[in-house]
């Protein structure tokens, strides 16, 4: 079976860029971005920092290192930063958070990657030599590892009133942010309004190629820039990509709908199947079985692969499938179709 | 109420030389320790090395330095070390492993501060540039935060071998290891091979005035001697503190067994009282109280202090007492007859 | 004045892709390369490795991310790295050499950025705690602050024999590394074979828009995947940078004997003036000026600014030429016939 | 021969307690200083502090972790510390610049360790990502590696002017501080007032056997407090050790007048030699001999071992000789007696 007929559900970030966004990338004016002159790159920057109510972005080649520079520029080596204990940050960045800042995570049990106002007061370290001193909170909407759940506006207005209260600065990571949005009754610039820092890709439901941006106040933006140059994450001409980023941005937001929906009949599918215990989907593109302990789940892939599907073992007896912008109704039923064991 | 009259329980690191210990630190030979000429320093690291059956030890200022070079020579930034949710190395070395070494904590849920070969098991990263590498098994024992309680040797030994499967190595912080070992039928040597290196606490139980030994290897302990250098805790003629712990081994190892029993009548003391919801003393020297979350904590440890006893605040809701070798069974009587709230 | 009237000669990282190359992007075929299935940025790996003699190379975001990779790589925290006092990785990357992996730097002060293996031999620690051990030898070729210096590869050979001999590996900061092989005796291959790893930019003198491979053996490349994830600098689609670069090694590697000549023209042109002291040109494509200290070399730039030529400051009393792909014979003309103070 | 027996100038560390500091030792007052209740630690830190002009003082197990802390509280990661290319802080401290504090040092090729406010203009950064930002000063008075040197009190003024200037925190390594005073017109607190931090050993030329005290402004000391407290260094019952720094200031300053008078006495014996090409003597008591290259230094120094004189390599074909206060008459009569090659 050819890689191009696959149905590759392992994430989001697989999609390969239509045609519009291809045109658009090879459209685009560039320049020399670490002398700052590269006007697509700028272009894009001012942009997602507009959506979100701030006043300047940075465009990295991963989230990532978005998230890595907002844990960085927000704290001191040895200071602690609040975060749920499935957050993306701790598991999927090569342990990034120790390796670049030095920092330690004080980790919370919360519900599907979601943690209250009083969760935090109850993690905040005294002032006091023997423990890291909090300085951050990171929050991750969608969350992943919690299926793609949304946070509730009024919590985060709440965790935002603890911070404030205690000199704790508050950073988004938004890898799937456009996913919450457009399920919730809040915009963009109502939720960026909370945070100081918002870590937006643009590889993952947007569709693009490469890269992400990180907003926050113009302060902010320029310790990034010294944060991003010393990783070696400052780009030359990288309008390239970043047209493709404003193109995801000017037509594919509204269309994760779409994804969401097709989430959802994959989880009336999946829940059928014996061996799935329970079926995650919170309503966006993410969708998690937990397989019946007494199957082996790697098995399960190879054997879904060979019949076609992709999709990613999510922890102890757990698979992850995603829904994106290259997913089609075509394959859903084709899903539906081949026998899954 | 003078300071030498108060019931000091706050831990057992408050003690001071008794006059025979100090008598020894004033006939110590010393010399230059950077140049290796102490021999008083030599004696001492050659004899907790000895007794824990390793080949050198190396002498430093506190137990966080020796788990602090212990973690460092074990792991490179990015990887990853597994401990209990509760270990001292987390929560009371002021986020140290971040930012001494780069590395990131797995935290088991573990029962009172201890945890299985299975959960070792389940916490091993597969090899993936997205997760940190597992390098690092890290045991306390007796487990602090933990109330004390002590590891069974069968566990033990079971994390070894998955260690030894996995190309994981094996550190123990025994800040209080003799207060383990003298309640167990195991002893230091038996205990000491199953770790690669083992942080021994003199000023603690042992009662000695400062200072640590971490015993390993030959090639662990250069380089661990490096590592001692680069924090600066490399000392010069620190002969006069090695001599306490000498003493301190000679001498102060078997009275532990008092404090374990003073321990108890504490326990005995205070799970009569009504704000106390339950007592934890796993037979050893301390004792931890969980207080009715309608006491103010801190008001409680207020009122003990003006009637002349001390004790600490051990996470929310808890108050932790430590028995050692200033705290006598004149001060004991003496707590039954006060009237504490 | 419009920019792109300027004539840029502010470095070679300026240029755009031609047509052609723009086209070779447009049509790359690309994956997800976080999941190793983009099959251009694999393409572009494996043959940068292969003419360089090496197993296997990594695509990074830029150079200063391949160097900071390569030093991190062969290093432990507290090593120390030898160099020249000229080399870029101290002045141009952000202090990454001590932020990223901790390491220090023991700066020769070489000739024209370039040292010799006695040096060398003359800088290497001895096995003693006060000192960093020394682990690393880092050499640029051709030399930036040199003034495109050549090294001669008898003089490597040399290093790479006290390397060998004393435990240290080798680092070639290839940033401009084809500038040197056109006008040398040795092949890429002759020269790769003294180094563990080789960084080479793309979007330097080859005119690629974004990046640089860093190339080695398996394991070093194993390494550097795990360093790039923590850094933030895997990208996804990034086959559309990787098919510029792979024109750019097809087509623009000769066509660098055009702008070494352009150069020397350059030296000709300003050797005359009365405010030059000296003109530094090593037969490559950078021309460094060294200006009478009594004109303020800003003021000086920024006339030439307003005149149409782009220069930079380099170094006090310095200021630096650098020909490139979009330097053309037409440019070099209306630098003779404009009056430049 | 007896160790005891030797004459050890290898350096003034290697002195040991007299009776009256060994007995001020044992009748100290102690208690627990990281619970900030051993009186005598905190006396020792006031004395320091109030020698200098300073609020507060932190006691250290050594000069390198005062040093290595002032960098980390002035600095963050990625910035750089403007030094002599002969301090302490890179030579003798196994790296900790970069591994504690991921800091650049911009070293300056002063005169004999000694640089002016105009070199540290030539070496402020600009602000501009590619560089580090530079944030400290930091001067070693006396220079060790530049023979003892004493800096100019005039000179040091200008150089603060030229930190506040532009910003940057001004650090003393005080190892030697004492040696520069009593030879100079200044006071220690006419010197203190010109920096945030200065460190002060008591082990070297005062005589007490382990430790250094931090001084600065309440705030630095808080901070440094964390640091300490993280690196491993803050201490039980110190208080041992910190009396024998109290008997050392007390007694052991007026003192080094001796010793500087008898390095100038060394230095008439060895000026004679003929392998000695240049003896440096500042007059301190530090003297440091250029040996001629032809003759072997290492073996030079075996020779003098076998007569029982010790000295240590200084850097190529260099030996340094310090004098102490275990160092007497009766000794250097005996080397002008002893026939050393």
């Amino acid at each position: 079976m050819k890689t191009t007929q696959w149905i590759d559900l392992r994430s989001d970030t697989v999609t390969k860029p239509t045609a519009p966004m291809l045109e658009s990338m090879m459209e685009a004016s560039v320049g020399d971005d670490i002398f700052g002159e590269d006007p697509t790159v700028s272009l894009l920057e001012s942009k997602v920092a507009q959506l979100f109510g701030k006043e300047a972005g940075i465009f990295c080649p991963s989230g990532t290192m978005t998230n890595q520079i907002a844990i960085k520029i927000h704290t001191q080596p040895g200071d602690e930063v609040i975060c749920d204990q499935t957050a993306h940050i701790y598991h999927y960045e090569g342990g990034g958070v120790a390796y670049n800042a030095g920092v330690s995570l004080r980790m919370i049990a919360g519900n599907k990657g979601r943690f209250t106002a009083t969760d935090v007061l109850d993690n905040i370290n005294p002032d006091d030599i023997h423990f890291p001193k909090t300085s951050l909170i990171s929050i991750e909407n969608t969350s992943n590892k919690g299926g793609g759940s949304i946070w509730d506006i009024e919590e985060i207005k709440k965790i935002a009133q603890v911070a404030a209260l205690n000199n704790l600065r508050m950073h988004l990571d938004g890898a799937r942010v456009f996913n919450a949005v457009i399920e919730s009754p809040y915009s963009t610039q109502a939720l960026g309004k909370y945070f100081n820092t918002i870590s937006v890709c643009l590889s993952k439901g947007l569709g693009a190629p490469v890269g992400s941006v990180l907003v926050g106040s113009h302060e902010s933006v320029l310790k990034a820039k010294r944060v991003r140059k010393v990783l070696g994450g400052a780009m030359r001409q990288a309008g390239y990509l970043a047209a493709a980023g404003i193109y995801a941005l000017d037509h594919h937001i509204d269309r994760l709908a779409e994804d969401h929906q097709r989430a959802k009949q994959l989880e009336e599918i999946f829940v059928t199947k014996p061996y799935v215990q329970e079926v995650l989907n919170a309503g966006t593109n993410i969708v998690v079985l937990k397989i019946d302990p007494k199957i082996d789940t790697n098995l399960l892939l190879s054997e879904w692969k060979e019949k076609g599907l992709l999709a990613v073992g999510f922890g102890k007896n757990q698979i992850r499938l995603v829904t994106h912008l290259d997913f089609t109704d075509e394959q859903l039923q084709k899903i539906k179709e081949i026998k899954l064991l």
